[in-house]
């Protein structure tokens, strides 16, 4: 896949220890400054009232020198979309997001303009899973019918954010996110699914993907029976090389 | 809704410290024996491995006296729903289940033979899930892209099965399953919620709707901020009657 996308992908906007967004500041900052854009516009759409939940991201970002508007202020979303350096798409629900994103027919919008190197993308837990092949592996609940579960594309492949080995308790008998996870590599249209722990960042740069934050990874891939570890700081590239080979 | 559905709507399969579907063998048998039905036809579709899915439930059901036949033996699975007394649907995933349900074009027949008192309906988990309104409230990842969300509705509510209280850790950010229903509370189109704790049964018996087996159950409604408790031997008929008001 050749592409020319520059985005952060962050497992959750909330980390433990630390403010809502503060794990990620650094990286933030630095992405948006080297490409001189001091204005993002947010996207709201993953949770249900989005006055306050834009007020929230800007407390956070204002600090950081950042003016934040929320997407749901411009009358035309789409040419709000196409006048934007970068967007911050935020988290909540992704059944939700993903709709109001086609309902406003800006699935495709986003994608065009992230892949040839015109939109920034910064996304968090639902505005990861979006930004991905397709939303099969988010851990939401399906509060919405979307017209597809494909989404923007960004990445080649899938991410589960928020990943944990294990949340059940020892005698709670629903499925752990790893055999979530297992009976979706088991469909055939599967991708590898990279689970982003709480407080890791794929740094997208064009060609190449690496891990940033305070948290590493974990990769599923299709007929591999053990899923692997791959820490803050490692390169993942091969993962749009996997998904030319298997496209 | 004017019903003569006879329905038993497991939380889980499994339930800490009983084997498979042990906590639930004295309701199963019961509810099969007084209306005079030694064979069940298994729905397998919410798991991958067919015959071995259906060798487990038969391991089960075989010692209490049933005999089960899996759905994917017949050529023809609408003509086998079409001739069966009684079916159980097993639980796995409730995307993968639906969508198999839709391929076959089960869910309009079995809900026809259900309500109008000619089928028995065993559910268990992703099997309970598919029986209600919609699988708006199901645990499982979307794997699949099933052609609605829109379920056989024996029942016209929805339900939460494996419901637990908190099943994160301190230090996840991810939603807990009470924040998880109660963002599908806010969408427009949300029905009642009953969270079955594993363990608990909806006895369906035409209008009668009653708590059985060894867990109680929890009550989420729209514009009520409070979810309320339900013990084991709770009459829950009024749900019904909800539902008939607000359509």
């Amino acid at each position: 896949m050749q592409t020319n996308a520059q985005a952060l992908l962050l497992s959750s906007s909330n980390c433990h220890g630390f403010s809502l967004l503060e794990f990620a500041k650094q990286e933030i900052c630095s992405f948006l400054e080297t490409r001189n854009v001091s204005e993002l516009v947010f996207v709201p759409y993953a949770q249900k009232n989005y006055d306050d939940y834009t007020k929230k991201i800007k407390d956070a970002f204002t600090p950081w020198g950042f003016s934040v508007i929320g997407l749901h202020t411009y009358s035309d979303p789409a040419a709000a979309i196409n006048s934007a350096k970068a967007i911050f798409v935020g988290g909540g629900n992704t059944f939700l997001l993903l709709k109001t994103l086609y309902d406003n027919q800006l699935v495709h919008l986003i994608r065009e303009k992230v892949i040839t190197g015109n939109l920034l993308y910064i996304g968090s837990s639902a505005g990861t899973n979006v930004a991905t092949k397709s939303i099969h592996t988010t851990n939401d609940m399906p509060i919405i019918y979307p017209p597809s579960f494909d989404a923007i594309s960004i990445v080649p492949f899938n991410i589960n954010p928020h990943y944990i080995d294990k949340i059940e308790t020892d005698t709670h008998k629903g499925e752990t996110r790893d055999q979530r996870i297992e009976e979706y590599m088991e469909m055939p249209h599967a991708n590898p699914v990279l689970g982003l722990r709480e407080g890791c960042i794929l740094h997208v740069n064009g060609d190449s993907l690496v891990l940033k934050g305070v948290a590493g990874a974990v990769l599923f891939e299709v007929n591999v029976s053990k899923k692997v570890e791959y820490p803050v700081g490692a390169d993942v590239s091969f993962l749009l090389n996997y998904a030319k080979e298997t496209c």
